[in-house]
């Protein structure tokens, strides 16, 4: 199985590409919302719950680890690939591929959390490559509570967008990445407010694209990730939001189990 | 000492109003940044989290214990009180109080977060001595974010409490009920939000009031809350955000703990 975990539910977004992208891949989902959430947390703590939640993936069966919240894949990746004998992907590599390829100016936007953007993560992977990308961040920590809330289509969501965009806007960037799971959901408010010469980059497709590819070059392992059976979501705690949430980014009822 | 616990630094309103009724006793604090936000998560969650707080605030020398967080007090009081041979005071009662003496009309709005508003402890307690009450509730989760985002003047926050009370509004109350620990800090846009008419209740201030009587009708444990000393703060997870709540709260730099 594919193991995925996030801080809470906004992960789904990533199941949910994988899905589409990998419809024959089984999955195991642990969303972390007696935790949640990673992105208001110190480095440290969000380290040792990466860790823990990995470990409950694999004793689920997972042969693979995606780090689903950006948060975590910041701080925790590496620490997880020392740790743990399986290949682990996570929602940030992805996406700074296609910022590499398809940026014409070299002016990139990222919007995430606060403690992704604190990070620096985003800019400083871009510039690994591109020393000459400029990279302009924006913490935009109360986009995660508006999703969760279901204000997909507000008013003060709009408004509230518009006030975190504006100053990328400014810098007239011509690539913008979604640096946190959510952030998918308000895709339809974020890329008309860019602008049509703005290309967004969604984390959660760049990551089933590229695993796609990864799993095309290792068939005995993609052959391991298949199995007969429904896909299983575990979550450490249950609240009516949450399924809300997890209805809407599916499209369709999910069954949320506890550990 | 008094101990304190709450889900994060939203509490700090209920030390920081006990600090100037009781400025000889001492304070522990705890904020469980680590585990934050309560308000989301299950009752079986939040009483699990309120028993391991208790603990830590006994052992650091509490001979009396605040349930300063709404969520842990409408669920884990009861709980709190069975367990501990020591007296609980929570956040909710005496706002109650205050209600039953000075609503006219018998006409109560509540306020608080998700899991606050759905355990309905507030229109519980209300009508155990006046069944004659109306009350009408509305969860208001954005709120909790927008503090802590330091965001207590912005337009956007203005325009969702003008969303959030216009059903409470309609309703013709005569009586609020700050039902959050964060939201006194947003009082000064829910007063006039609501109009002269309708009595704004901080259930901080109604239980540190609540709290000089007792102590005042208990000379030999209020000898033994005061010592020498600064009061402590302990929090879970430290982060900048915090920190600039904390210090927004008390009007001067705290300093924060890990336990």
């Amino acid at each position: 199985m594919i193991g995925i975990f996030d801080s809470g539910v906004g992960g789904m977004t990533v199941a949910r590409a994988i899905e589409k992208e990998l419809p024959h891949c089984r999955l195991v989902y642990f969303g972390d919302l007696a935790r949640t959430p990673y992105g208001s947390k110190s480095a440290e703590t969000i380290r040792k719950y990466a860790v823990e939640n990995s470990e409950f993936l694999l004793k689920k069966g997972a042969r693979l680890i995606i780090v689903a919240c950006n948060s975590a894949a910041s701080v925790a990746s590496d620490l997880l690939r020392d740790k743990f004998p399986v290949p682990v992907f996570e929602v940030i590599t992805p996406a700074i591929r296609q910022v590499w390829q398809t940026s014409k100016i070299g002016r990139i936007g990222i919007i995430g959390t606060r403690a992704t953007i604190t990070s620096r993560i985003y800019e400083e992977k871009i510039k690994e490559q591109r020393k000459d990308f400029q990279v302009f961040s924006q913490p935009c920590p109360l986009l995660v509570p508006l999703v969760e809330e279901g204000w997909l289509n507000k008013r003060e969501t709009k408004m509230i967008i518009r006030r975190y965009l504006h100053p990328l806007k400014l810098k007239n960037i011509d690539t913008l990445v979604l640096g946190c799971t959510h952030y998918p959901l308000l895709k339809k408010l974020i890329q008309p407010r860019m602008g049509r010469r703005v290309r967004v980059i969604d984390s959660s497709r760049a990551l089933a694209g590229e695993l796609a590819v990864f799993l095309e070059k290792n068939p005995e392992l993609a052959k391991s990730l298949s199995s007969a059976g429904e896909n299983e979501y575990y979550v450490s705690d249950i609240t009516e939001a949450a399924r809300a949430t997890a209805e809407r980014i599916f499209g369709r009822r999910i069954n949320l189990s506890l550990p």
